[in-house]
């Protein structure tokens, strides 16, 4: 590779560990009596290295790339939606532009290979590697040199970034194939449980999905290392996410992990360097039927189960305020003895 | 009884259902994408009847009471704090306090019938029926009369509240005792089935609640109307809940439901009025065991499901964004034609 990647330091601490979960125990409530919340509170207060942790300067980005293989008829919308859906995100009319605001995440969109030129504006990162990937079906999406190109562009993307927290989502037409692909890869499943809906594909169109991407694969059957699986099946989109996850990591930012795309750039992250895992929170387990598994096998616990299926990183900004009440609980509650409270007999 | 019920009106509409879905499906996302999220906003549009619905001035308001029963060792805690508790919600300590400051939420506490005497204060909402119930496992938890005053002090509290949007909270050492009472009546359900750890009882002590509750229940199997369950094995909270439910629906205010007391005082305000149902938004499956199957008989979705187990409205708190989100949807989300954005081929 033309850079290192970058250095990522292992949060975990028994000895932080032990004194948050204590502060926790204080807390005026029951033992665990805030569930989940309270796993949250010690992940990010690990995350962040503090037993007070503060969420400052929240980051929302969506990556938006085209996909060559969508010539093939794997998606129920057309390759233009991508970037009518870009402008859409700057213009604020999307779904993720309306959570946004709801939660003061400040909203920035990514063209890392868009088949479209955007004129530059705030909130719009040109980080173009190309006008969409290669079709898969025929060869690799990108170059070793695109992908790396990419991974490059989310590393240095993050390193500009205030805050300490960045939630991710995406955009691309096309782009659940190339996570079902990369499922298939890392986790080792069968392609019919990776494919699922996407944009909303019926039975038939599903399993005929399933059948052009089993051709893909046979297809990429050499790619062995995680940068070679990347570039021959991947997106410029999760391969720039990728670099976002790693970098966001080493500089121990909180990183905010929409759905089924979003998480497959874990999941190559991951087998780049597993210490990015305690960094991510799982917002969501998504609707698209492939999401479960392959939470699963990140060993994974998603915060929202409401059947979302719409990417953009819809499922982060609706988990986020979560993320802000773990750290309240954490900061703000009294305890027992703060608030004169009986303990249990 | 010496009062009328309050008139509930049904909402739903199957006119206003098919323009909210009609406006939910032209946004700018694949069909049904928000998952669990659009049938919400579907919901609070059909409450508030409108189609772009704004919830106004959010009240969240905690119901504290105390229990006879409490005194046969049904709780891991002393009954002593429960007025503390109210303290340390009136103070800012709790979680409902930390999380009603995170959301904008309007907090009030309200002593339906707590053993202790409150100074009057802002925030502090006086409607004690008595110093606690008296102890179910020999005679009634109240007297007609009682559960009627009960019933009367909901209505009137939530008659006098601004906004159109009420989040139901409660604390009261014992209630999940009078909770899982309710639910075996209610429901059907054995005892062993509607009881469980509470405050955080290990199994053996599950296992001795469950037997004082079935002493509990024969003892009071000549009760037959909702009323006379309720006066029996109820408590003043729930009792307070009810009417506060039951007012809220008839002005058609939307209703934030917490956890598990908060969902039995629904199933007494069902049994007087299934129209209340509409109206109510489940806010979580809680981590006590009998809750799933108090929802299921409610046919009730809850939103989240987190393991909580805490009361006081921290679950319903934690659930307020998302209701916000489903009426952002709905009304500043911009369609396929307005964003000139591609529909599916």
């Amino acid at each position: 590779m033309p850079f290192d990647l970058p250095l990522v330091h292992n949060p975990c601490s028994a000895v932080l560990q032990a004194r948050l979960q204590t502060l926790l125990d204080n807390k005026t409530k029951p033992l665990g009596s805030l569930g989940r919340l309270e796993t949250l509170a010690v992940q990010i207060g690990m995350a962040l290295g503090t037993e007070g942790p503060v969420l400052e300067q929240p980051q929302l980005l969506v990556f938006a790339a085209d996909h060559g293989l969508a010539q093939r008829g794997v998606s129920a919308y057309p390759s233009d939606v991508t970037w009518q859906m870009v402008e859409n995100f700057l213009a604020g009319g999307a779904a993720v532009s309306v959570l946004a605001r709801q939660h003061g995440l400040n909203l920035g969109v990514v063209d890392c290979g868009v088949r479209h030129d955007f004129a530059a504006r705030p909130g719009l990162h040109l980080c173009k590697v190309a006008h969409g990937t290669a079709d898969s079906f025929e060869g690799p999406a990108m170059s070793i040199q695109q992908c790396e190109q990419a991974l490059h562009n989310g590393i240095e993307l993050l390193s500009g970034l205030p805050g300490n927290v960045v939630l991710l989502g995406e955009m691309g037409i096309g782009n659940s194939s190339a996570a079902a692909l990369l499922m298939a890869s890392f986790t080792g499943r069968g392609i019919a449980e990776c494919t699922g809906a996407g944009t909303g594909l019926n039975a038939i169109a599903i399993e005929r999905k399933a059948g052009i991407l089993q051709q893909v694969l046979n297809q990429h059957a050499d790619a062995r290392t995680p940068l070679e699986i990347l570039a021959a099946m991947g997106g410029f989109e999760i391969a720039t996410m990728v670099g976002a996850v790693l970098q966001a990591a080493s500089e121990r930012r909180v990183v905010v992990v929409d759905g089924f795309i979003a998480t497959a750039a874990v999941l190559v992250a991951h087998a780049l360097c597993p210490d990015v895992l305690p960094y991510c929170v799982f917002a969501h387990q998504s609707g698209e039927q492939g999401h479960r598994n392959m939470l699963k096998y990140l060993n994974a616990q998603p915060l929202l189960d409401l059947g979302l299926r719409l990417g953009e990183g819809s499922g982060a900004a609706l988990a986020w305020p979560l993320l802000v009440s773990a750290c309240s609980i954490l900061r703000d509650m009294a305890s027992f003895d703060s608030a004169s409270v009986s303990r249990a007999g």
